[in-house]
């Protein structure tokens, strides 16, 4: 550009190792259409598929949705070590599958969990990805929209609708588990705080593998 | 809104504690642009002003641009622990005057500061700010920019220069003692790397200080 000189050191691309972004809240937080507008908005982070061993409903698309597995292959998958973490929730097993997982962190993507806190404790525990974690809960704006977020769902029996509230308490009281919090007031805006976060933490020191090298090159030219 | 009903629980405004987001760079990174950018466009945060030995030059301002003190003065500051922290560069004095910077913390007021290292590390010592510290080293995209922006200060001699590249090189082998590191190709691709930054940082859970009492409301409210 200047000197009409030819320039000695582009900036060369630093390699970076991708991050796992958990999503936690309690059900009707807003946490569906928030994941969703990210993956949306953003290539370089997908959706981690989980196993189950709950009924397909209509419409879920197997591989998609979710894997749908039986009791003894989920059993199988555990046994083998090929799960992040499992957990049981209203009776069903639920759980990430490992090499996926570690492949993308490998390459530099990010991938997006939507999972509860027992989940969110099992990855932090598992050596392999402790330090890839980045953990976000969201929070209702207030009781009232959670209750009537909760009803919404109006093809849920009331027995359901009960269970899910008792959950959503259960889980809220796990908020201090995780780094940051957002209280979702407005949906624009917590999409924005959350791809906030993604940015900041691309941009830790630690996931830049390529620093030193970066770094040297400066001190050599200069 | 909705079934006409009363809005029992109001959303409340969560207290938030004030951080401080420490920018260090070489001289020629661009840190001053940047710094400037952001305090432009956010009106949350205000530069801390470093009171300093070195004389006044021509346009500067005291108490704007810096706190401009006799070494008498400044030895004072330091024995009565008025300064968060004090270095000397190029032989004169800097220092961070203590009590604006906490009294805006505790006022959820951010604090953006531009020191070098040494600086960033007795911040990181002092144990009443410690955890507020956040901090993001900004590196030149290539040796040959850096060089050409030390020298495009025609103003200097060529000795303040070679010092100031020399000092470029020191700095920048502390990079592995921040916590964020940007690559400044763009000057405003990286305004918003470090306005992401600030807009995460202040979502930590550890800065919401009102959020047990919250998650109480919604408990109860449920």
């Amino acid at each position: 550009m200047s000197d009409g000189g030819q320039v000695t050191n582009p900036a060369p691309t630093i390699k970076r190792r991708g991050l796992m972004l958990v999503l936690s809240s309690p059900s009707g937080a807003g946490k569906t259409t928030i994941s969703r507008a990210l993956l949306e908005q953003d290539s370089n982070i997908f959706m981690s598929v989980s196993a189950t061993t709950r009924p397909k409903r209509p419409g879920e698309v197997d591989g998609k949705d979710y894997i749908f597995v039986g009791e003894d292959e989920f059993q199988s998958m555990i046994d083998r070590g090929e799960l992040l973490e499992h957990a049981r929730v209203f009776g069903h097993m639920y759980g990430t599958p490992r090499a996926k997982v570690l492949d993308a962190l490998n390459r530099g993507i990010d991938v997006l969990f939507d999972i509860d806190w027992q989940g969110t404790q099992q990855l932090g525990n598992d050596g392999s990805t402790e330090a890839d974690l980045v953990t976000v809960f969201i929070l209702p704006p207030n009781s009232k929209e959670l209750e009537n977020r909760l009803h919404r769902r109006a093809r849920d029996p009331e027995e359901v609708v009960r269970h899910r509230m008792e959950k959503a308490a259960d889980e809220m009281s796990h908020y201090r588990e995780y780094s940051y919090i957002i209280i979702n007031d407005d949906i624009d805006e917590s999409v924005g705080e959350v791809q906030s976060i993604l940015r900041a933490e691309r941009l830790r020191r630690e996931r830049q593998l390529g620093l030193h090298e970066f770094v040297q090159g400066l001190h050599d030219g200069a």
